[in-house]
């Protein structure tokens, strides 16, 4: 039985940042990873996106993708030099467009909200649209221009925080938590699905939607929500310059585009199917009916990736961070469409808490604690109900 | 350097089932396989189809397919018995369905065509169509039920005769034909990529697209016709009971089941693209667009596998068989659509060919000298023209 002083668990961008922090204060580290090609690090287009990606109902979201957006341009640098390798940040802008009516509308409004709000959006018209983004079809109908919103080359950073883990001290151990060990309440280390074991007095756990898997831990109410994602190849045809948004009849589509230019990504449907991996004809049509929609020359390019990933959603679409009931268990998992751009600031508060045992002001809206309420009356009556 | 009594260059349908009935009649035969991942042989939907792939002006051809059509009975059979495997044979009926009132005219137009070359369909209502395949889109307006087009799991068959060939004693070479040796023109060999030289007074040229470019043969007009196909799952969903053939908006497409329920076939696009091997955004979604508006379920299947195969086209359609200028050569390409359907006769003859150099009066018609006419003056006047 081997031990270290944290054991984190998931080897996505979450937990591998969350142990290159780590280990960045002296700590040992034994980093958990199951099957990276899953990992939701992988799959995600990587958009950057605090603005266009707000609702008018997740303003306490809003301030924590704000401040992790801020964290980005100093993350990425350290990245960069712990890694020798690049980060793969690129800085914006976003293209929220909109192709009939309906969609102009509806970018209106949300264009207001966010002046209230005073985050910068510029109102384009169709031409404007077009000036920025020449690939963009003659039917888009407007459009909002967001500077701040940028993206990431998910796998690249990835690969770099693996790196850069490594270099630091990092331990990698390969296999699947099965359950969180304890003692009186008190973390005492993990035991992997193989019977390995790992002593260890504090655990992150960070294994986004397979958290409410592991046994030994509060209840954690993550849930995966599956999302189908293409990446195309424009080859050797032009691919678009910036990040493209657009709802098109009532789907969201995004076109994200990678500096090398060889690789634009297409995403991604929103299902409520659980671990369902089943890359589906109608997810897929659905995606290159509205990339065209937006960019009709995305027909010609080549379908180089189809894939499924699962985001870890929670009942409100917030991050669960920072403690539980079970002393020395850390959480940082349901980060649910926002874990890239959540990456830096969810490694800084996670490691702090664990290194000094005070949650950040600036993740206490996220703590586990918020879902305790006493179950409302309907949902009383509901759980009577099911025993008919 | 070896040599055999015939080399038979491809290890698709066509050049293997040639090299197992040459060595059925007591022949030598070396077969020289390429990548069978690439052949057509593997990517094709295996409809069995002289009746709903009949054109007004391909009667000679519709000759060629019905003949063969004839075979297979006795063909799949003589597979089976020789293999200890199954042929993939699946005993019909197709469905042409119309799903608008233009695609319903040109069903009408077609099936007076075929009432008149006394071709067995029955043209059925709404109503009659979804009660032979239940899972068809209740917008499809009425059909041709045609009970002699058949299917074959070509990936089935060509295992099959794989299997048949090596236990009738022909040996597999793997490699690339580069130069086909002749001497007085009389051809003496071929020689591979690798160089390898493999001695034979015999070679029979079954490689499909890639006949034209095989060194020191005579020109033969074949030219890769891009089709992209896709493989859906259905999982726990059902699957349509038989095959079913659309025309939507002007594009054709097809959905082919197979018996085991773990496969549908969706094919196929047409491009005259060369050898361009990208499955690209706008062909799968043509593909799945078409599929969803026949069968609505398949929306839901998932999506197994997406291929590039290169129809071996010629000039008229209709493939090239027999003799040519070269003594000793004997073409067996450019089977375009019909290849599967085309097997059983084509290595029936070619093999005739080979042992006793009578070319059979079916194939006739599809030799190569078909093409030997004087340009015509129009072509003659844009060769002129092309130096300026």
């Amino acid at each position: 039985m081997s031990g270290a002083d944290v054991v984190v668990v998931g080897g996505g961008l979450i937990g591998t940042a969350t142990a290159w922090r780590l280990a960045q204060a002296g700590l040992d580290v034994a980093l958990v990873v199951g099957e990276r090609s899953l990992a939701a690090s992988r799959v995600a287009a990587g958009m950057l996106a605090p603005v266009t990606e707000t609702t008018f109902t997740e303003r306490t979201l809003l301030a924590l993708n704000q401040a992790s957006g801020e964290r980005w341009p100093t993350f990425a640098d350290e990245v960069v030099d712990a890694s020798g390798g690049p980060s793969g940040l690129r800085r914006g802008p976003t293209l929220s467009v909109a192709s009939d009516a309906d969609d102009l509308a509806r970018l209106r409004t949300f264009a207001d909200y966010l002046q209230r709000q005073g985050l910068a959006a510029e109102r384009l018209t169709s031409r404007e649209c077009r000036a920025h983004e020449p690939l963009l079809a003659p039917t888009v109908r407007g459009g909002l221009l967001v500077p701040s919103d940028w993206s990431c080359d998910n796998r690249v950073l990835l690969e770099a925080l693996t790196t850069a883990a490594e270099r630091t001290g990092v331990r990698t151990v390969t296999g699947f938590v099965k359950r969180v060990e304890s003692d009186a309440d008190r973390v005492t280390g993990v035991t992997l699905v193989d019977g390995t074991t790992l002593a260890a007095g504090s655990v992150v756990l960070a294994n986004g939607s397979w958290a409410a898997q592991v046994e030994g831990v509060p209840d954690v109410p993550v849930r995966p929500v599956k999302g189908q994602v293409l990446r195309l190849d424009p080859g050797r045809l032009p691919g678009p310059g910036l990040t493209v948004r657009a709802f098109s009849r009532g789907n969201e589509v995004y076109v994200v585009p990678r500096e090398h230019g060889r690789e634009v990504v297409v995403g991604a449907t929103v299902e409520e199917q659980g671990f369902d991996d089943r890359v589906t004809a109608g997810g897929v049509y659905e995606l290159l009916r509205d990339a065209r929609q937006v960019i009709p020359l995305s027909a010609e390019y080549a379908i180089a990736e189809t894939n499924v990933g699962w985001r870890p959603g929670t009942p409100d679409n917030a991050p669960i961070l920072g403690p539980c009931a079970l002393e020395g268990l850390t959480l940082a998992t349901g980060h649910h469409r926002n874990g890239v751009l959540l990456t830096p600031v969810t490694a800084d508060v996670t490691a702090a808490y664990v290194t000094t045992g005070v949650l950040d002001p600036v993740a206490e809206p996220f703590a586990l604690g918020r879902f305790d309420r006493e179950p409302a009356p309907t949902r009383r009556l509901r759980t009577a109900g099911s025993v008919a």
